[in-house]
């Protein structure tokens, strides 16, 4: 089938681009001798998953319980879950899931480090439990130093946690617009780390893992030193708000292409300088504003309802009429994920690929 | 089950105030003489359809064919989609469903009105085709008057369309704060419509239905004299937003209450004013603000990512500690619906109905 035969709105992968940004990642962080744990709930995808396994990674980081499950139960066995969980059915489903996968969890309470444990002994299992440090974002997380060594201090003397490591993302970084500052966020974030795992030594407690890193960073983290595992997920797709980071020399970020779309058709022309397209709230993520239009970034997409959105075409010489068809480069990809039940894989305008969202709506 | 052993996140409706928002609805829609059919873009749910139509709607709305179909293949079979449906699969689908159920959609271009007697001819199905009218919203629509009148006598003239009236909906007039400027918006759209159903009828055109109207603003579309048709739809839930309209003396919008929420678990506790719930991005909508914290207004729900959300409790004396539920009332209520694939029905702090969100992400 065409590109131009796909209905819309859709979820379009440049499965070029997307293949290259795979590629691009795999190539840097085997230069760095770091571990790859890419961050699943970008792509909430089991082909994509297997596609990044194939190039190295070992495995997928999830957020949600629910998504893990979704994962495991299509052949994706080896999984941290980078957040903490909370609650007798959560965790219970959570422990269910370690006898049938690798599987990581993190912790930041004490009360939950017990609840964990409690959960594992009645199934039996051991859970591979990691300490959550703040490290900058100021959301989840103790702190790094004493608090930290208290909580892993707890896992490892717990009967059936075993102490993982720790897990350091800084999500504020991801997306500080200067270069040199974002590198200060990240130098910021390992120095904590460094200080935590020398405490941790002192008490002869074995940190075997620091864990973190995201799109807009993961070069910091991957030659920090301390940082043994990069989480980013994004630089797949490329969020067109990662397009507003200021790059180093290196054009380490810059060098990731956008490779998801929303496709959408043009169904109303009021005016030859403002038409309507069929893609709003309910397909895409205005989080991290407007998208941008792929192959004429002069027409600006603006004042979305939930199933419209408005193109401004009076910076853009280009005239659209009924049923033309635009690639939308959505503000933030994650979430509009969400939205899609199946990725559309395409390749010299012709659609090679079929895969379904795996875990969309996963948020247990 | 009891509502606080209700996983999170999850979308629950409290039934007393969901019921009493449908019987006010009703009994005002009543006492106005028009009829009702309210949109199920809010809700996409056939049991919710149903509740409304056994208090008197007709039938629903549908902005998108495949939430129509999701709709009527769950029973619900008197549905106008509000919309434009532009495009050859689209239009087939469409043509497909008019089979099943009774059918009417919206047009503001000629080339379409041709597509669709195309198909419905190739169908051998007579379409119900409205005109839709940009009455001040400036999204989708023809201009009241003579470019109106000309696409309905192209309508009445097509063989296999019937001439339903005109869709005359102001998007923009629904959050317009100030109540007697949100009054005039509606003024002017009553008298563009007045002025078109004029010039129709000099054209010997039967405009036998004016549809329109919004939860801001549907008791002045509804005593305009010249609206027969009411669509309002968010009146059941009632965003977070509307609670920022101001009402008149009537107190019309006020008295609608939320009803709808999205159930939330503390899920960190770093600080004693500020802990972590586990409902972000990917469990609702933020383009209409941030949610508010429905049993403790001081408290503030801030700093949204894809999975997580921040209470601020400096303003409150509320404490919570790890797994305390908070209900969240949303910014925005049928984008956040959409992120969801169950409501869970609540009276009395317990569960009494479980509803599929029949036409969630029905996007095409």
């Amino acid at each position: 089938m065409a590109l131009a035969d796909v209905d819309t709105p859709a979820l379009i992968i440049d499965l070029d681009v997307f293949e290259a940004n795979m590629e691009r990642m795999a190539k840097a962080v085997r230069a760095m001798g770091v571990v790859f744990r890419p961050h699943a709930k970008t792509h909430k995808s089991a082909d994509i998953a297997r596609a990044q396994m194939s190039r190295g990674a070992v495995g997928v980081c999830c957020q949600k319980v629910t998504e893990a499950e979704a994962l495991v139960d299509s052949g994706i066995t080896d999984i941290l879950v980078t957040n903490e969980v909370v609650g007798q059915k959560k965790i219970e489903r959570l422990v269910r899931l370690a006898k049938r996968s690798v599987l990581g969890v993190c912790v930041d309470n004490s009360g939950n480090v017990d609840s964990l444990n409690d959960c594992a002994a009645a199934h039996d299992v051991r859970l591979d439990t990691l300490v959550e440090i703040n490290v900058g974002s100021g959301r989840c997380g103790v702190s790094p130093g004493p608090a930290a060594v208290a909580l892993a201090k707890q896992v490892a003397g717990s009967t059936h946690l075993s102490f993982g490591g720790l897990q350091a993302y800084h999500g504020r970084a991801q997306h500080i617009r200067n270069f040199e500052e974002r590198r200060l966020a990240i130098e910021s974030a390992a120095s904590q780390v460094r200080e935590t795992t020398k405490q941790l030594s002192a008490e002869d407690i074995v940190c075997a893992r620091v864990t973190g890193a995201g799109t807009g960073t993961w070069q910091f983290e991957g030659t920090s030193g301390i940082y043994t595992e990069l989480q980013a997920g994004s630089y797949l797709f490329m969020d067109a708000d990662y397009g507003h980071n200021e790059d180093g020399d290196d054009k380490w970020s810059h060098g990731f292409g956008h490779s998801l779309f929303v496709y959408s058709a043009v169904m109303s022309v009021p005016d030859p300088a403002r038409v309507v397209v069929d893609a709003g709230l309910k397909s895409m993520a205005f989080d991290s504003g407007m998208p941008v239009v792929a192959d004429d970034p002069s027409t600006e997409y603006g004042r979305p309802s939930d199933e419209h959105g408005n193109l401004q075409l009076s910076a853009s010489s280009k005239r659209y009429t009924l049923g033309d068809k635009v690639r939308l480069i959505p503000g933030h990809c994650d979430p509009t994920v969400n939205l899609h039940d199946w990725y559309v894989g395409v390749r010299a305008r012709h659609v090679e690929a079929l895969w379904p969202v795996t875990a969309r709506g996963a948020v247990f």
